[in-house]
């Protein structure tokens, strides 16, 4: 089975062609050129665009039988419909899905991408074969995904999962949404960047801001830069704490962390590591696993792609 | 039909006969005598206790064809095992359901006395209807039941649901498990105790521990005393930035609060809905409720009971 998977980012729109080999095991066989999200004024000018692409992967490989779009945001599963984008104005309460199943005569699945992410891991990646799993995206924000008791997990308004909402601090910094000490306020690809130039001034070695990107900050702690090793220690301490809650909360079987953030490594996930489990009793550890995301940047296609195949399997698409 | 529920508590173990009247409704219609827990020296003489008080209500009630258990701690539901409990010595990897079976020749369901509060919520009080659930118990510790599409979420030890040690504030107290700003260092019945009467104290309105207890406090509150109206505030924004994380990352309908301290009423709920409410954005709040618990003390025997009757209902037992 062929299917597209549509990863609506806030930079880019990434689109490409998934297939499934004869024992399911998917494979990304095409993509089509990265749209630049700022480019496009608002949802129509997007849509025509997005078809424009969709119709190229269909030229190149028949037999495509359902698109998969993640994006940036809350949605409406129910009804298929964008409530707004993080960093894209104009997609109020947009019908994303039935107006790109109408302009492209198929079945679509319209999702959250952090809940595509977790499903790619739980499907083919390093949360295959779990009943419960968390899936964490760190990158500019910080999402989760929920696989709960072998299906995704969407909660009353299909809105589960803000995971960087969640506070670690009840007197802690204010948040976008009236929420304190919100996790992706300490531990976000921006923060990071932000915190690392301060402490690099402050032990009087200043940075630049493009020196300070969370992967040069990685590298640098990598080859045992002191403020740099420090800096990974509290971020992996204030993602511990809130995984630590939703371990406690969820019990799950594994907790995966990918996105942008977490290429930095060994040097966030050994301390991730020892954080969380010095925060948890030790039923909870039994069989309990921290894992990094088998899927990089090709995550949010991949999830996409799979939910909508999936969903025509079950004859839900 | 009939079923015993069995609520085993820190202090006391209550019994009761639960029956459905035509209509489903559950009624308690029989109590046996409290079982004072601290008497009982470990699981054998307890359950040497705990039988008679059974034949004592299947002597009055022909025809009870189940038994439900709930303790205040970690139980393994596939194997029912008490992996431990808070506050009782003794009972460490203790097969009470099998055991319990074998001397009452009935099926026994074991949970953790806080599913049991928020399935009998969830059955026939403050969350009845609801999909998705959140039960919370604000008693001498902080726990937590959680009900997700209709059924409850147990994890994958079965531990789902340890509210009280979810963290609000990662550079906050020591837990009792290494976690830092556990719930339950905040808000338990003994922290609300030293915290008011360190306050009073430095008030200059010293009082004693008994006059500091969450029931004297709320009455105090109710009655315009600053230093009570404060600590209820206090108490109540730290327990809304837990709940509001769980929100963000369940999605629920309902969150309903349960347990001793809840009867503090209006001077916790109504800072408690204020806060939570301003801590999450709007698409979370669509149809959402805070809610007061419906049952109170016989919360533990109605849920375990009905836990109990449901199973053999659906002849799970």
């Amino acid at each position: 089975m062929k299917t597209i998977g549509i990863d609506f980012g806030g930079t880019s729109v990434k689109l490409g062609v998934l297939r499934a080999d004869a024992m399911g095991v998917p494979e990304v066989v095409d993509v089509a050129p990265a749209i630049p999200t700022a480019e496009y004024d608002g949802p129509e000018p997007m849509l025509v665009r997005i078809r424009e692409s969709v119709e190229l992967l269909r030229d190149r490989h028949a037999g495509v039988c359902a698109i998969g779009v993640g994006v940036p945001g809350f949605v409406d599963w129910e009804r298929g419909l964008v409530y707004g984008l993080t960093n894209v104005p104009g997609w109020r309460l947009f019908p994303l899905r039935d107006r790109l199943a109408k302009m492209t005569r198929l079945p679509v699945c319209l999702d959250n991408d952090a809940n595509a992410m977790a499903y790619a891991e739980w499907r083919f990646g390093a949360g295959a074969g779990c009943r419960s799993m968390v899936g964490v995206t760190l990158g500019t924000g910080v999402g989760g995904g929920l696989i709960l008791d072998g299906s995704i997990f969407r909660g009353f308004n299909s809105l589960a999962g803000e995971i960087g909402q969640m506070s670690i601090d009840f007197r802690g910094k204010d948040g976008p949404y009236g929420n304190f000490g919100a996790l992706e306020r300490y531990v976000g690809h921006h923060r990071v960047t932000a915190r690392a130039q301060a402490r690099y001034a402050e032990a009087g070695r200043p940075r630049s801001q493009s020196d300070c990107t969370p992967d040069r900050v990685a590298a640098a702690a990598a080859t045992g830069d002191p403020v740099a090793i420090k800096l990974w220690q509290d971020v992996a301490r204030e993602l511990a704490t809130a995984l630590a809650a939703i371990v406690w909360l969820l019990n799950p079987e594994k907790v995966v962390v990918g996105g942008g953030m977490s290429r930095a490594g060994d040097v966030l996930f050994e301390p991730l590591r020892r954080s969380l489990e010095s925060q948890l009793d030790g039923p909870f550890l039994e069989g309990f696993e921290l894992a990094a995301a088998r899927f990089g940047p090709e995550a949010g296609v991949v999830g996409t792609a799979l939910l909508a195949a999936d969903a025509v399997g079950a004859g839900a698409a």
